[in-house]
């Protein structure tokens, strides 16, 4: 069962530069475990933002919703969800 | 080169149902050509609404602007595009 | 699996009362339907709208979007789906 | 009578950990015994955001308010009220 | 129990002019009838608007709903329920 | 001449609690004063929400906005105002 | 007592041009009257839009929606007000 | 002296055929005399949209709206102007 | 060549109240200086805002610009430009 | 390829002068080079705004937002990017 997702980051400008990087550090490794799971299945950056646009599999809301929340950057996110459904034109 | 789309579709409620089951029919044919050329990377259809997310893979701005004027329901269609780039964390 | 649908309903004035009166109809069959089926959990009136806050119970994003798709009122109506996650204060 | 409240809480990023930690607890039991005391109908969290919607049953105004602006969280939170009238395709 | 109420109303150009006249004089007969029973408390227009903000005082959000969707312009009118609670500043 | 106002609170959260209360307590002295007076006319609590809507009669324009920014919160509030004329159909 | 208003004009496309064309010579005379009796201080096109900004000059409210409702376009117009009031810097 | 111009073309789906295109042909002769004069300095369409950015040269905010509200769509058309100034860190 | 321009003042709660009162008068005597030199047409204040609404007179977008860029208070406003053209309903 | 880009600038109103002004300074020797590189196609500034629209000739998405996340006050900047095609009636 596939969602778009978009990722807002706003990391705040006191954060010092070690934090903010450990957290990035983390959020990557995050990241790229789902995506070897099959579970995050495409993520892109959003031209001109700190942001991106990501394609998750999930088998139920709840199961979205614990990756999305375990993100290290959570707090740091503005998170839209937009679940998505087969579409009949789609030819796969 | 990576574009998100988004389009919501309006067909007028006084059109003629056999017009509009045409448009769509050729709609569905243009879509699915775009698909098998690998232009039209993917389509979803957003659940409860009469609207997709797809992805396009174009060679330019004006490539993408041709594809997605010629479609049969662009004069019904809110359209709007997000540029994508390559996510540090993707792992493809 | 829970989402949260709103749904405004917009039905146009030119529309001949008989045909209009023929889609409620139906569309109250449908709904009494699901919810018998326990697909659609809830439906509360908008306090001086027309529109409603429902709650359904899907397996999928694709039956979801069926049921939706399949609403009599449907080509009338802007819907807005919100999935639901389990929440850490709920004693159910 | 029944209301559809969203809450969507903002904690300040400099806020001492246990001090958030002291007030989500607080929070807790505070919607825990409005729940059992079948005040808090129903709540859910929204996926992908730290937020929630729920379901209060309050004799009038003023005890809505009173249940919401005693939370815990109440001055991290933006919170809104949708007054919800009886559905006439409700099978309840 | 006091709700704040704002009704923007939007007669189609294309409404005969007898037609509308006569609504508006049962509208007008509609809300007097309210204003008399106490129930619509107050009602103002504002300022360069086909718009009104009323006060109403219902037992319940179901009551209100019926009062404002028996309203005879209320298939062309939109509307925004706010509930008011007493302040703790109110002298009253 | 009337006018409805809405007013939001947003206390900066690191105020220190006694400033806030001191503020708080002139701010009620002050509305009560202009109650009394009759020009506060109305103040309701919107409910949810740190919010108040209120009817002010006032002289002209500068006597409105004499007394909304003497207000004590003013620096941390959002207010909008409403001018309202008569409306045809009260019965006042 | 000063007002800004701006109006957004927009008639209906299917208006026989004879109609529209008598109403905004109508609306134009209507205007310039209020204009000598000092009512209407000041009009301005909005550039590249069917729009105004205009300060009028009223008594009260009453008086202001009296001159607005009592356009010639006020039927095909989105009509916003902001109250005015004296600036301390104002030199005037 | 520069303007970014926005324009969005919404022709009426009942305006026939031929109209919209003699329209059409009009608009493309209109815009592009002013191009060749140096007055209309770029023209770019929006991917995906029938809508286009533009830079006007004028010598006047009353040059432009002439300019804009002579164009053969005009009123089909939503139009947004934004005043340009010389940035610091240009280098023409 | 006339500009409407509203500017909302923001400035930090945390300012020394001596640094905020020396840049308001700087401001102020800064406003008077345009307004004495027929630049700054007409200033008002907006009823219940920390907001102004003006009307400037300037030769060309940059020297209106330059006289907004440099406002004291700039760096705490936000500012939206209006071009305005004359009206032909305008009798001055 | 061109893209039009609206930056918004929002540095912290904490951040020491000096550091601000080292920032802007790198930030001006960075746009200029992009400029005489030919990417970075015409700056204007928005009348009235902390603001610049652009124009930017990239390649692709990816040089495009290598550029743009390149900035040195991307970290403090709200960026949009809108994709821009060849319009037919443009005679260059």
């Amino acid at each position: 069962m596939l969602f778009l997702v978009r990722m807002d980051v706003n990391i705040p400008a006191d954060m010092p530069e070690e934090k903010a990087a450990a957290i990035k550090a983390t959020e990557k490794a995050y990241s790229q475990n789902l995506q070897r799971e099959g579970k995050w299945v495409s993520i892109w950056r959003v031209v001109g933002e700190y942001a991106n646009y990501s394609v998750f599999n999930a088998e139920s809301n709840d199961e979205l919703h614990e990756m999305l929340s375990g993100l290290p950057l959570f707090p740091y996110m503005d998170i839209e969800v937009i679940p998505l459904a087969k579409h009949p034109s789609d030819i796969h």
